[in-house]
């Protein structure tokens, strides 16, 4: 096979949609399938999801969280028990009306989100404080109908997820659970993933339906889109009176729980292929990637191979007892240079060649995926390559973060505010009055809306950019995916 | 709350059934969900099947087998594809007319399991020697309508499972792929599950629709009926010639693949329940138990309270050490009595109580589930706990096998052989001379099947016990979950 035929064949800044599919199917993270608007996660994509799964569940289950699962189809008539939450997703929702050739009594819907299903049997299972907080966590797929072209971890009709529902006895108790989730988010998503993200409230328009509150992390995309990251509710009181879930407290008195609900999606892979790769292919932050380190031997004589493939063994064996996960590439059908266009498009963060001349130096080359630097170390010194996986996952970082301080633009006037939109230059910061109305014409006329409500309170700096009347806060503005 | 609220109102041989409803609510395994015919698995029955998935997990992955995930959802065309092998499901298959209030131009499935949507994947990924063996597997759900009422675990309208799907370049490989994972399903099921099996095939009747062959491991559950634990298939060329699965050789010749699938579900929590489980609960093999032992601190005075405490917190740290799981249950809110009761239920292999008795002895009160028996050991002799588990582990196993070989009846007379069936009493061993109408006949007029041809080939003791001609196999019957 040609090297030309597994790269990519459009740059990043020229075609970044199709880059974008290039990416997602030439490196196998998914394909599409025969069922249009769904994909197929592959192995490799797969392994990534993983990774991402493993460190969150660590730390959820460290602070007493349980998985359970919900079933995939709810009746009709539950729905409507929480018809304001439910109405948002009334046009996305899969209905089944047969099973084999049996018309159903009743319609039964495809899981969009397991609000109504978990909570209905909340109701049944909590009678007491003995009974809170009941902290559970749902890894499951959810199903909503998508019209628009499908783009894979983006926009899907089917998405793998975790959901958390929570409940507590007091709003303040829910209110933690809220913040440290969140916090186990953004440590995920900027640690690890590497993507410097935006922390705040969403307005009242924007937040979860049902929700007394919404904290977002909200991420930049190299179009200028902004990214939903995750989110983490606060669901008050609204849900346990609509479903009936009550407790008695320690003074024998009946009352409504607080409860909070929470989530990532795969599309934090699809923020990765976004933030960080480029023309040969996907880059992965070291501490997210399944291989952080693949190993090819290079041979131009058969005496070498022997000798070579002992060393490229020692130096595996070495480095896997340091933890650094890593790859022997030693298969005879292919070159070294389809080897690296083959590893370069997964996203490989480093490369160790071993060659003659390594050998006998008693050296290894080594090749950085995000910058394509080459030095050469020496033998032993595995400790470095330690240091240069933090490097790559540092750099990775200060990157996106530099995009995107440089993508967010203060601005007090308008017009400037539409140019910049057109423009696709990432986020707006301004001033709002905090009337739904500016933010609805905005959104009208601009197709931008509000990201988020800075975490921190940031200095009013002029009046609503919309209607001009005193603002009572700095928002983040942008289009989004 | 009165220890008679919590304990089980039947006994497990006077109604089996009951009993075994009353033990999946109470013990909050499972629970129904208010949409019909599905089950929400709770936290403590969702960690058992945690415990068998990474077992069986870790042990595939060692042989390079990977994760992937297909979409929920299948078009109806695709389905006809392999028209044989699907219209087994035909009747139970959930469909999915409208998407919204938008009625779709093509009938969805929910899958009811991935052969077609996988296989029609693998025909797209499939080229090359180079790209087998092709080993995936997937952790998920599937549905598949149930009429009958709903018996969580063992039937459901949506189940747990796993099902894994390789491609092999030869039917030898294949064979061998069928043979691995058909030895680890035995090993986790008859060692850690402490349940015995009787391995075989399936006849061509009873084989799966499509497959060259189907092994197969059959239990007995104490109604005297077989229940299928787990089964492993050669699928021979028949799926690569419906869904075009090629591949050149390396002598670049074009050829069908060789196919192999196998699943085990949540089921086999429901055989662990009916197996080993008694008048007071579950009993939990060790092996498979997420808490093996449970540390009970007994107080009658509140100044024994914080020495009892630093000695349980002692033990728990030093079991922990020696990997051994445990839970301290150090509740004000519940007497001990209580607390006795509620993990009797839960079925943890082993509790330890430490009263004040206990701490002026140096020593620790330790109590069997599985037989109840009470004994004292000194303090630090942590190894014997270790040896007291492994010992409930075979006691489980060697109980469970005695049944069965009780229950195993060697018979050559029909009417005998229907008097069996109506008793109730297990296996038949008999022998049948590879008629499929005496096979039909036998299943028409008692309800009991063939279960397999045992896999070490067993003398032939008789004529065929249906129809008297010389026979060909040794073969079990039995009715059937």
């Amino acid at each position: 096979m040609d090297v030309v035929d597994i790269g990519l064949t459009v740059k990043k800044n020229e075609d970044f949609s199709e880059w974008y599919q290039q990416i997602v199917l030439k490196s196998e993270l998914t394909d599409y399938s025969e069922a249009k608007g769904f994909v197929v996660l592959r192995p490799y994509g797969f392994s990534i999801w993983d990774k991402i799964k493993q460190f969150f569940d660590k730390r959820i289950k460290a602070l007493g969280h349980s998985d359970a699962y919900f079933p995939t189809l709810i009746p009709e008539n539950m729905l409507k028990k929480e018809a304001e939450h439910f109405s948002g997703f009334t046009p996305e929702v899969f209905w089944i009306t047969h099973a084999g050739n049996r018309k159903l009594d009743e319609k039964l819907a495809v899981r969009p989100t397991s609000e109504t299903i978990a909570y209905s049997s909340y109701s049944k299972w909590i009678h007491s404080w003995r009974d809170l907080p009941l902290l559970l966590n749902l890894w499951n797929s959810v199903l909503r109908a998508e019209i628009k072209s499908t783009k894979p971890f983006i926009r899907t009709s089917e998405f793998l997820w975790q959901e958390g529902h929570t409940v507590h006895e007091t709003k303040e108790e829910a209110d933690l659970e809220v913040e440290t989730i969140f916090e186990i988010y953004r440590v995920l998503i900027e640690k690890y993933l590497a993507i410097p993200t935006l922390t705040g409230k969403k307005t009242e328009k924007e937040k979860f339906v049902g929700a007394l509150y919404t904290l977002t992390l909200e991420s930049l995309m190299p179009d200028g889109k902004a990214l939903q990251m995750g989110t983490s509710h606060n669901l008050g009181q609204n849900f346990s009176k609509s479903f009936n879930i009550k407790f008695l407290d320690k003074n024998e008195n009946e009352k409504f729980a607080w409860q909070t609900s929470w989530g990532i999606s795969w599309r934090l892979i699809g923020a990765l292929i976004m933030v960080h790769g480029d023309d040969k292919g996907l880059i992965l932050p070291p501490k997210i990637a399944p291989i952080q380190v693949v190993l090819i031997p290079i041979y131009y004589k058969d005496k070498d191979k022997i000798n070579i493939d002992k060393k490229i063994s020692e130096v595996s064996n070495s480095l896997s007892k340091i933890q650094i996960s890593n790859y022997v590439d030693n298969r005879d059908d292919h070159t070294p240079g389809w080897k690296f266009n083959h590893w370069e498009l997964k996203g490989i963060p480093l490369r160790i060649e071993i060659g003659p001349k390594d050998l006998s130096n008693s050296e290894l080359t080594i090749v950085r995926r995000d910058n394509y630097k080459k030095t050469r170390i020496k033998e032993h010194e595995y400790k470095n390559i330690k240091l240069i996986l933090r490097d790559i996952q540092s750099n990775l970082y200060n990157r996106a973060r530099d995009n995107l301080k440089n993508n967010i633009t203060d601005v007090t006037d308008y017009k400037k505010f539409v140019k910049i939109i057109e423009d696709k230059k990432g986020f707006i910061r301004t001033c709002w009055c905090y009337n739904e109305k500016c933010e609805q014409k905005i959104k009208e006329e601009t197709g931008s809306d509000i990201r988020l409500i800075p975490m921190k309170t940031e200095k009013i700096f002029s009046n609503c950019i919309y209607c001009n009347k005193p603002a009572k806060a700095v928002v983040y503005f942008s289009k989004a995916y």
